[in-house]
């Protein structure tokens, strides 16, 4: 399988606008960016979607990103801002290696446009809740 | 401040249908799916902001991200899904407790709907990242 141009920017192969590194995470600027200081999160691990990752990566990414987003809010001055990781096609996913965007939500037209076709709970929701907690084990 | 009915949750004063549960997370149904399985996770952590959640907390709610998602995919059948955390009203939080949503993509009517006005990296995009890897330190 080609390397993503995630996985050549991990590699140095392609540049970036790079935020933050570790052993187990970069950031750097999107280049499409939603908004001023669109952001990217990812792990260096070599995984397509979040569910395909492991724990120690998802653990490592999880607690960088609180100093991320303020670090995103301080330099843009905007205080709202989505969180968002894609996994498939049809979700928006566009790269396959799991990346976490952090995107500013200066005003109504810049930042992630989010639609939200709310439902309700089925009369199935006890048992639904019961097969995703016999899935976790 | 009063407490939001996740805290309620998590105190046991509101029932809801419980996903996982440890020391620091929380996850069960959102009572609002935007498709069937839609998932909250939250840390036990009063914090209304990502930027305001501890490092501990964030670490240990995106330990449990990927087993998360494997199960409410095996449960729901549905591959593609969004993972989504919104910070401040004008980007769609609707709860002043942090919460991570897991939303299955069974199709294009269901689930997360994203709206993606991409641009593309201003003239100061060196700048920028430099501003915001000032602001990390």
């Amino acid at each position: 399988m080609a390397d993503t141009v995630f996985q050549k920017i991990i590699d140095g192969a392609i540049a970036a606008h790079k935020i933050y590194e570790d052993e187990r995470v970069l950031a750097f600027l999107d280049i499409g960016p939603l908004s001023r200081g669109h952001t990217l999160v990812i792990p260096k691990e070599r995984a397509e979607t979040l569910d395909q990752l492991s724990e120690e990566s998802a653990a490592a990414l999880g607690r960088v990103l609180p100093r991320l987003c303020r670090a995103v809010i301080e330099a843009t001055g905007v205080r709202h801002y989505n969180v968002l990781e894609n996994n498939g096609r049809s979700a928006h996913q566009m790269v396959a290696h799991v990346h976490f965007h952090i995107i500013p939500k200066p005003n109504e037209r810049e930042g992630l446009g989010v639609g939200w076709p709310a439902g309700s709970l089925g009369n199935d929701a006890a048992e639904l809740a019961a097969n995703i907690r016999a899935a976790l084990r």
